[in-house]
């Protein structure tokens, strides 16, 4: 089982702190490279709510958290790192020029994740020209450091073993990996997401619902029922005794119905926008951001823990894994684990060099 | 505020039978028509999950359950009934059928709520020759037992008295309405739902993911958060500090990426039914579907009652609601209700007619 020694972030806005804040709150060593100078303040906030949260997650007391070290370079920040996490904007031309970077400087055999949303690896590691086998997406979603899904994502020069490192990897610090099995844009998640978006905002703007209705209709409906199980295994109940097949063929020929604004794009301009942003300055604004974040983590962390109470006990879905990575942080606070931290770190530099090693190796 | 005193429920199917439970367990009597011959175990078998549900909800005991009748005719169940819920299976020529025998027979005043999916109310009322201006769109979400969230949509010939009065009854069975502003075809949820389901399949159909995969991206993921916020109020915080307009900025031009497969109904062909129906059997067969639905019951009660301690106690979203919910059943339970069953029945029958008919004078 891989395990990080010492990581970098490159990148420190709302993903890269949350990255920032699940590593150090693991007890792991993080050196950050971000050229914006109010980088440092932005971050300690992010830090600021993520401890909060994990500490109502871990009411013993939270492992030593790691330490966090400001690079004036990427090559300072990945010089000694075994694992590399990307989140710089979204832009093809700033990846490569930072990826670049990160591989010129980073060791061998360090691993490269990326936070993009939805950019191919292939396009991305075209940039890597010494080890662009080592890079995979990492994707995750915000906050970072509470929700656990991180989808995996491999290019045409990833080898397996880096997509297996990375899946131990990110497992280690707490997280549910699932790679994606072809690589294509925007992977799974923010497929489905930006489907409901575009139909969200037709919605709005059609004038059908306000952005508090809408988000009514999913906090008291169908986001309940994901939070805890995906469409298929809601649906395949709502079949009923007949089953995934009965529903198929119940709902199936609703594709041809006119249901959803398919072949249409909502044209984004100002009007839309304004609509929008006023809406939710309606439904929000009673709230500051940082309050809003603030009941949100409370309330993922209550759902979290209430679900690893569930299924006898065992804990259910995001539940099951709470319960785990909530006992392995109380562990490694009390030093309860079998191997200390400084072996665990000892150990942990290895598999990662070796697994990648070994294939460059089959494949040279 | 108007209550209910003696619904009748129209179709007793998974939706037909979640709202006789529903009515039920708040202390109120049913008669249900269901010309299957199995509706009568069917509807024993929804009601002994949701008792169990219920339970867990109130675990000082339960209001003393409405009285359950089975009707020979559409014409004996609603013979004196002042809210009529219909949920027959999707079929306009169906619904006009059903409805029109439902209009002659009830009460003037009785409002008549449809569990339709997606019909406009205005293409179903044409068939009420009587009083087509009580029909509203009623849409719950399955279970409709612990799923707080109904859609009301009102048709061309509906009152909005009735509206206000259809408001009021599902609220008062414990009950999130929110009234659609708009009639479209599906109204917001399932047009949600809808979007995601289609692009869901071609990531299915084209190898991407398996369905358990899928599954987990949500509930390990994004499906959290909509348990608590909705999309929009979570955009807002993602946003950071600059708020929603800033997300917007950011993620706006997303729209014309290739990020979905927007202009593309997948063939909904046997082929995409067996890959579809057999992941899903590799997914939950080891468990029945009475099995999955007790794991889901529990966890719905589970994470509404986690959110129901959050926000300083007061609780938040769908948990807030069930704090009130639930007392509110305790209180039917012990009679601590000022009101006792009986006077509110006597109550409740006045508010319904008279709005509906005060509208009826005004227009007439």
């Amino acid at each position: 089982m891989s395990t990080i020694v010492k990581a970098a972030a490159i990148g420190g806005g709302v993903i890269g702190a949350g990255w920032v804040a699940r590593l150090l709150l693991n007890g792991i060593d993080v050196s950050i490279f971000d050229p914006d100078p109010e980088a440092s303040r932005k971050v300690a906030e992010v830090m600021k709510g993520a401890r909060r949260a994990y500490k109502q997650m871990v009411p013993g007391g939270l492992p030593k958290e790691g330490k966090l070290t400001f690079a004036k370079t990427i090559a300072e920040a990945v010089a000694d790192a075994d694992f590399i996490q990307e989140s710089v904007p979204e832009r093809l031309d700033l990846k490569h020029k930072v990826l670049a970077e990160i591989d010129l400087h980073a060791p061998a055999n360090a691993i490269v994740g990326s936070s993009t949303s939805g950019i191919k690896p292939s396009d991305m590691q075209v940039a890597m020209k010494k080890h662009p086998e080592r890079l995979v997406v990492g994707h995750p979603f915000n906050p970072v450091y509470l929700l656990p899904i991180v989808e995996i994502v491999g290019g045409a020069q990833t080898f397996p073993e880096a997509i297996e490192v990375a899946k131990e990897i990110y497992a280690s610090i707490g997280m549910k990996p699932v790679v994606i099995r072809k690589e294509i844009e925007a992977f799974v998640g923010d497929r489905l997401l930006e489907a409901a978006w575009r139909e969200a905002l037709w919605l709005i703007k059609d004038g059908i619902c306000t952005v508090e209705e809408l988000d009514d209709i999913m906090r008291y409906g169908f986001g309940l029922r994901w939070a805890q199980m995906g469409m298929f295994q809601v649906y395949r109940i709502a079949g009923g005794e007949a089953g995934m097949r009965h529903f198929m063929a119940q709902f199936g020929p609703c594709l041809q119905w006119p249901w959803t604004k398919l072949t249409n794009v909502p044209e984004f301009n100002d009007e839309l926008v304004d609509l929008i942003a006023g809406q939710s300055d309606d439904q929000s604004q009673k709230w500051s951001i940082r309050e809003l974040e603030k009941i949100r983590d409370d309330n993922l962390v209550a759902i979290m823990d209430a679900l690893s109470k569930q299924n006898k006990g065992k804990g259910w879905g995001a539940g099951a894994l709470h319960k785990s990575y909530t006992k392995q942080l109380a562990d490694l606070a009390s030093m309860k684990t079998k191997t200390s931290a400084a072996a665990a770190k000892a150990k942990a530099s290895k598999p990662v060099k070796k697994a990648v090693k070994k294939t460059a190796g089959k494949k040279g």
